[in-house]
């Protein structure tokens, strides 16, 4: 078998392989503009506003970790996809394929952690399924969620980002790879600092007090798997605008950029759980970093960087020593089942 | 490890121990009016109707079937899920947790069924996922679709049946049994008639026309795994009233008779992917049964019951040798990986 007519870890990565499988595949047979579109939530025209749906499958390894669990994962997830679309998620699907001889009590943990994430979240599961198969036929437990959410006329162009500019500012919430690297560790049984946890959160009540200030967020994204270069590269793609990013802004915590050291990871492209990357006008820009430093989990958002005319369709760090390096989307080796 | 502490293939089958599972845990924490209403599809409020919102996972095995695939198949079920509930299915989101090493051809063949299917219900993929895991760690590949669809204000409630009346006919777009036969025989290499393939096909077309024809439908369900019997035994314990079947009514191919007869299966207990149960007054039960016999979907419509308000909470078979009998839920082993 060659490895170009299989199904490759990649292929599920969030990177360049995962991208060219949904391109030349899914959106080659399944044409039509809200599919390609590539929007976070498809949006849908209803009444006088329009309907966010999206859709995501989990099977993250191991299942619990620190700071969170799959079926929490599995919550957030699309409450945050919904959310950086600028809908209120309203309504979630979740759908269970369980493997024979899977833990009834594991499987109650994991609803727990659901409801009470989804209760956090404000949003009501209101549909499901539950498919079993024979042992060895799958690995313990997958969980899909799918939402619903409603989103106004005036906020339909966040998840299109046509409203950027040049000169806008890029802000983040808070840390990267937290998830990624939390995930890894407990996969592999490795002893980290006990501070180290998945940032996994509902992000909808942060973003909600950003849209309380007025300001128009421009554009929002949430960085989980292939991490912010992945989104900032998809970003300056579409606009064909360059982005600058300051090295130095981007927060990192010690323990994940210790373990990024040892293990030849790039804090750019881990998965993250609880992030928003979100894009205003300079003159919004410290009102939004206030309003955001005001929630629990925005404690920590900074500015990271800026639209700019130059170097279009680019992403260019500028890093601490003061050199320029192009970042571009990941195409090598990356954590797979990271969510 | 105690059976009674474990996931059982039977807690996916669709019978009294996956109803447990779904009553003891899932409603329990997820508790909410428009989950635990145990419609198809949740109906949501939203401007002057309501949204239909649906999800499964599949994971039937064998991928490929006379008569369908995996793909094709998803998309019925979701887009029947949504039919059922009197809504017009308007958008579709399609996951998949693909094997590694899984063929794209193969994974290729299975989108393009998804695409022509999606085409021939008029429903648009919008939005959808992928994921990879190691091989060994699941069965080729599973999908889950989730779907929206719109529901008119008085259509709401055949979802719920709260409009079924003692009197009202029971009716039945074909035969029964033929999707879990053709499976059960794909799965074992067991030779059949060429004659044997799925019924799995989007019922939206034929539903539509139905309700052309101005015929108030009180109830409809798809009976799919569990069959024709649990959707029966759920609408009987949910009115409170009774159901009388006439056995010799009840349309089943000689294949699928023979078939039953061998392995020991009822075909009223058989998944079906193409098949609709409606009830209506009598009144309409001419004119609906003419509708659906001028589909193609329907040629081999039937009335095969009616409600009743003797034996409440019962659904009783007038069997063609003149007895009665109970049917009741099935609680032993079901087909597993049906769907």
């Amino acid at each position: 078998m060659k490895k170009e007519d299989i199904v490759l870890l990649n292929h599920g990565s969030g990177g360049k392989m995962a991208h060219e499988l949904i391109r030349n595949l899914f959106f080659r047979h399944f044409d039509n503009e809200v599919l390609t579109s590539e929007t976070d939530s498809a949006i849908l025209d209803v009444g006088d506003g329009q309907l966010a749906f999206t859709t995501d499958s989990y099977v993250v390894n191991p299942l619990f970790f620190p700071g969170g669990n799959i079926g929490k994962l599995a919550v957030c997830g699309t409450v945050n996809d919904l959310s950086v679309s600028g809908a209120k998620p309203e309504a979630l699907s979740v759908s269970f394929i369980l493997e024979e001889g899977f833990l009834l009590s594991d499987l109650e943990k994991i609803v727990i952690s659901m409801a009470e994430t989804a209760r956090e979240a404000g949003v009501a599961v209101v549909t499901g399924d539950t498919k079993v198969v024979e042992h060895g036929k799958c690995d313990k437990i997958f969980i899909n969620t799918s939402g619903v959410g409603w989103l106004s006329r005036e906020k339909k162009k966040i998840s299109y980002g046509t409203g950027v500019a040049p000169g806008d500012i890029i802000m983040l919430n808070g840390t990267l790879g937290d998830h990624g690297i939390t995930v890894l560790a407990a996969r592999e049984s490795l002893e980290m600092s006990p501070d180290l946890q998945s940032d996994c959160a509902p992000l909808n009540g942060l973003i909600q007090h950003v849209f309380e200030t007025g300001a128009a967020v421009k554009f929002m994204r949430d960085p989980t798997r292939g991490g912010l270069a992945t989104v900032l590269c998809e970003l300056a793609e579409t606009l064909q605008n360059g982005i600058e990013l300051e090295e130095e802004n981007i927060p990192v915590s010690p323990v994940v950029r210790g373990a990024c050291e040892v293990f030849g990871y790039d804090p750019l492209y881990l998965a993250n759980e609880g992030k928003v990357v979100m894009v205003v006008a300079e003159k919004d820009a410290d009102s939004v970093l206030t309003a955001l430093r005001e929630h629990p989990l925005g404690q920590e958002a900074v500015m990271i960087g800026q639209i700019t005319e130059n170097h279009p369709g680019k992403v260019v760090l500028r890093t601490e020593i003061g050199g320029n390096r192009i970042v571009d989307m990941l195409a090598g080796e990356q954590l797979p089942r990271i969510c």
